[in-house]
């Protein structure tokens, strides 16, 4: 049986949204025919990405069918303010038949605006995670993560992270065997090391209204290696630890313990791709030990911080 | 000063070579305008890629004018046959003026065509390297890596290698901070662990013409988990030891020990794929040890059996 994918475009989009899955579901078992493509636009035609490559040939939305699978790819504009009502008409027809309704990168805005998400766990670009939780606060961002599945709805990641996600597709349709195919010819990993926070710092720090926790946290983050603790931080704010608590919790959803760790290992993220020693990084982050800023990269990033150094310090091996 | 990076496409080609590297350059410091991307093609105007995914709007090559770097995408006809002779002559063309000439995948089959990797390393996709080794005896094929640099040429290995080379570019250009700004944006990693032989185990099998020596491989590959040593080896053979020797280093490039570890390690790989224990595997691929098999990994494959595992047995975390 055929799967029908349609993969909806539209101009200024990400092109690498929409041509990763492509080439996924092209190279899934070819011979076998189980995936048909299609490329959809609201007007039809030709479409024109933000990195000046135009897709040739579009179908109308209103004139592409139903399909299986509805794939929405992503676009700088898309978190930037309100969304193109053809746009979201075109996706709303095309999901009301569709088994599996799929978002790339900044692609969950539309799906979010269109209610789709509400009351269920969803993700996108980890740079526009917080914008996406605080415009629908009924849906539950998840922004360390690469793609997740609730129901019918599948979203993903950042930009490349469409590709992982068209690799589960392929992996729930296909099996694992023609997915890990797949991957190989692609020369990509089925499942890789790490979330979204690997690849970024604002993750770790969701901005805060209260002031004084505000001014606390400025003055923590100005310098992570102090000895702090959560008495000496309620002192420093003028509140007490069991106040000093609430507040965390109500703001930042964590513990202040927990906090601290995140802007510690934020600061000895930098220090590793200076190159400074991991001796030298447990020391000025704040971690005191090797082995205590080891345990902290393992829990926060699941990786350790010489991989961590390895993967993001240039693009070639010495 | 603007970079004129002219990405060469035709009828055939795989999009994600092309769209992935145009990706990169678009997401390096976009502000400032560090790159102009132009797609071009032997007779311009419209381009229909493997995955059906038409480029719309095409420079012809003889009018594209000079470009400081040319890429050039593949396509799964290239490797099987005499390579279209518009094409040969239109990457002549734009690369007469180019500082860097660049591929990604089997587009490298057309850069040796013109005989611009002659006693040079070079790599294509894992599954075409044996094929370009052998139509090609001048270029030095290096199977197992992501991308590579020999004077004005970087090749770069099977299809999401392109967005590595972008990388690796964007950091010759602009530096090791904009190049992990542009990795962060898209969700790659700048480096990531290990080469293409963690996608391959054709890579660690190269065909063999020798009769007596591919005879013996037969027997060994049927039971890598027996006893092996060079002298049971060249006994099975009716050689001397050293005229064993003497057979894999023509026919293997390599000794009959690390090409013993070579067919262990690709027996250890499946077993790992099948979800048995490191015990189990290091038992059933004739490792013996967890240790070994350890160590055998990280030689071959820069990677341990449990990470391995994780990034190959399914697109999702238990």
């Amino acid at each position: 049986m055929t799967i029908r994918i349609g993969i909806l475009v539209f101009d200024g989009m990400t092109m690498l949204d929409a041509s990763g899955p492509a080439e996924v579901f092209n190279l899934a078992d070819p011979a076998r025919h189980h995936y048909d493509l299609v490329f959809i636009s609201p007007a039809g035609g030709r479409v024109l990405s933000s990195s000046g490559m135009e897709l040739g040939q579009t179908l109308a939305a209103d004139e592409a069918g139903e399909v299986d699978t509805l794939l929405v790819a992503g676009g700088a504009q898309l978190p930037e303010g309100r969304i193109n009502e053809e746009l979201l008409t075109s996706v709303a027809s095309l999901a009301s038949g569709a088994q599996r309704v799929t978002s790339v990168c900044t692609g969950a805005f539309i799906l979010a605006e269109l209610g789709y998400l509400d009351g269920r766990r969803a993700t996108t670009h980890w740079r526009h995670a917080h914008t996406l939780a605080t415009r629908h606060p009924r849906v539950t961002v998840e922004p360390d993560i690469i793609h997740v599945r609730d129901g019918r709805y599948l979203t993903s990641a950042g930009i490349s992270a469409g590709i992982d996600l068209a690799l589960a597709m392929v992996e729930e349709d296909l099996g694992v065997e023609i997915a890990r195919e797949t991957a190989r010819e692609l020369v990509m990993f089925m499942h890789r090391p790490g979330g979204q926070t690997q690849f970024s710092t604002a993750l770790s720090t969701p901005p805060v209204q209260n002031g004084v926790l505000r001014a606390l946290m400025d003055a923590v983050l100005a310098n992570p290696a102090d000895e702090h603790t959560s008495t000496s931080m309620a002192a420093t704010a003028g509140v007490s630890v069991r106040h000093l608590n609430r507040m965390f919790q109500a703001e930042a959803a964590t513990t202040p313990a927990r906090w601290l760790e995140r802007v510690r290992v934020d600061a000895a993220r930098a220090l590793v791709l200076d190159g400074h020693s991991m001796t030298q990084v447990a020391q000025l982050s704040g971690f005191g030990s090797d082995e205590t800023l080891r345990r902290a990269f393992a829990r926060q990033l699941d990786t350790t911080p010489t991989s961590f150094r390895d993967r993001f310090s240039t693009t070639t091996r010495d």
